[in-house]
């Protein structure tokens, strides 16, 4: 018996259309992640004609056709999918609903995955919110969440309690952390520090033993810290992640722009640093990652990187393999019944 | 006549008690800029015996003594401000509110020397917020001002749109940009995006003929835009700032760490990119920049950084006279004026 046999199928829903270069590259993310993922089965979501132009036949991809797409600058996103049953990213989530795929990946624009997350998937029962949630660059040895990035522009703090619970019991399950450790972002480090909601967070984090809570983290600190989880209100979460990958390219084009400047530093970097700076570069990049997790819905849900190229998108798809895997939506079901049985 | 005679002379107040390295690396800094600018004037604060130790002897430095100094872990600011009479950073700051000396440099706690600036300094009249304002490092040949960093936590839209008055005044003079770009941040760049208040800030500063606005700008944009001020609101802008330098740090971490694995990279780190790489490191770092601009009060008070090197702590006594130099307290008074005359 070949290997393929023996290993369970994972299938997983493909949004074809949407991204910066679709269908294109993210056609050829599912190449990539088929081949080197004997147990993976997907299901494509797009444009017929257009998706076989660059997918590699396989027995472990199905093409399902989807008319319409939904466009990276839409309004309306909420009437855009409440209307679009031929959107692809619709079609894929709808597989998610109906227990055909056990998750789905996408690149298509932020708002409109949480809303038809939202809508077509739909929150787990008793999950008040959820939540974007993307993982940084390896730095210290650790790869921390940060959450929520952008799913609520505002949120109560026991929801967001709620939300480090799921990302705690994500990290449990999916990477065998056993008690993860949770930051709570915030201008200061002391206990009284921020704004009103930010004590009450800080006050119902410290009381609930369910989670290992740190203390207040402030973003200076938070990629050297001992945090699994960084949490933060949606609008705060989303600004310090784009401020961070903003950084991080500036950084690259400040030391690019030092080295082109000096003919030492230049033979320098071509006969002994090449390797490393490339290494550097890749540990960096967000492509590395492959996309950031939605909590609180029925199912896996990754939303990739608007620009993702072929391997960003693969590794997108990795993601969304592991998580199915560790069966985490499981265990945070029960946890949820286990919590509504209690009130 | 000596050069020293033609300048017009510069008076500054200096607190020598605040910061992580007080009073060494702090009378240090005043030892570096008083030999670097001959139009320098000192007067310093702090406790004689310890200042005495580190001080080159000069006649344009004045020791002042003050029994105590504002702890960094200060718990209420506003009480030990109010009663510390004795404090090095109000004697500091009421020689700027008595025009004994036209600024004021401390490496004292931020809430601190915000709260002591309101209470003692004071704002100048018409201005209804005082901000905080870092410059950060100078990437595609500009210096941009983020802007407020953590003089008010919540502020009211027009609040914002005021103080990017000041802070385009500010650059006006002293940089001789004549019409700065003012971006605002959000976390998506269509004109709709974020909270409420977001929409209305973008509004007022749309429809506003002294303001060159941008528009919205995401925080992984802003180090590569046009944009010469950054504003946002004070807890927003102070998780960004952080978030700045916490990444540049961790950047700069993971490409020591990556050097260190392999010969050939430190081979020719060493042999040929040390240079490079030190410069690289100098453009990155706040101490060149020396420290934030306190905007909307009475006087020109710079908040260095609480770690401090005397170097940096030199650049923040540059930043002071740059500052007391361009004059542009008074050029914002009068437009204050001009506005409080129109109401």
């Amino acid at each position: 018996m070949s290997k393929e046999v023996l290993q369970e199928r994972i299938k997983v829903a493909v949004d074809a259309m949407g991204g910066d270069f679709a269908p294109k590259e993210i056609v050829e993310g599912v190449n990539i992640a088929i081949k080197e993922h004997p147990e993976l089965e997907v299901k494509l979501y797009g444009d017929t004609e257009q998706i076989n132009k660059y997918l590699v036949k396989s027995d472990r991809v199905e093409v399902v056709h989807a008319a319409e797409k939904l466009d990276m600058g839409e309004k309306d996103p909420v009437m855009a999918i409440r209307r679009g049953k031929e959107l692809s990213m619709v079609k894929a989530f709808k597989a998610v609903h109906d227990k055909e795929c056990l998750g789905a990946v996408t690149a298509g624009p932020t708002q409109g995955v949480v809303v038809a997350a939202h809508m077509i998937v739909k929150k787990l029962p008793g999950m008040a919110r959820i939540a974007l949630c993307p993982t940084l660059p390896l730095i210290g040895g650790k790869h921390r969440l940060l959450l929520d990035c952008g799913g609520n522009v505002e949120i109560r703090p026991e929801h967001l309690v709620q939300i480090a619970h799921f990302a705690s019991s994500y990290l449990k399950s999916a990477c065998g952390i056993e008690k993860p450790v949770v930051g709570l972002i915030n201008i200061g480090s002391e206990p009284g520090k921020g704004r009103e909601q930010d004590r009450i967070t800080h006050q119902l984090l410290s009381e609930d033993p369910g989670i290992n809570f740190y203390g207040n983290i402030e973003p200076k600190e938070m990629l050297h810290s001992e945090c699994d989880i960084l949490l933060a209100e949606g609008y705060q979460g989303n600004l310090v992640m784009k401020a961070i990958e903003g950084t991080a390219k500036a950084v690259g084009g400040v030391l690019k722009e030092e080295i082109s400047k000096s003919l030492w530093a230049k033979i320098g970097y071509v006969l002994f640093m090449k390797k490393t700076m490339d290494k550097f570069k890749k540990r960096m990049s967000a492509d590395e990652v492959g996309g950031s997790l939605l909590f609180g819905v029925d199912g896996v849900i990754v939303k990739a990187h608007g620009s993702s190229s072929a391997y960003a998108f693969s590794k997108g798809i990795e993601r969304c393999m592991e998580a199915i895997k560790s069966n985490f939506i499981e265990t945070m079901r029960a946890k949820l019944e286990e919590e509504n049985k209690n009130e």
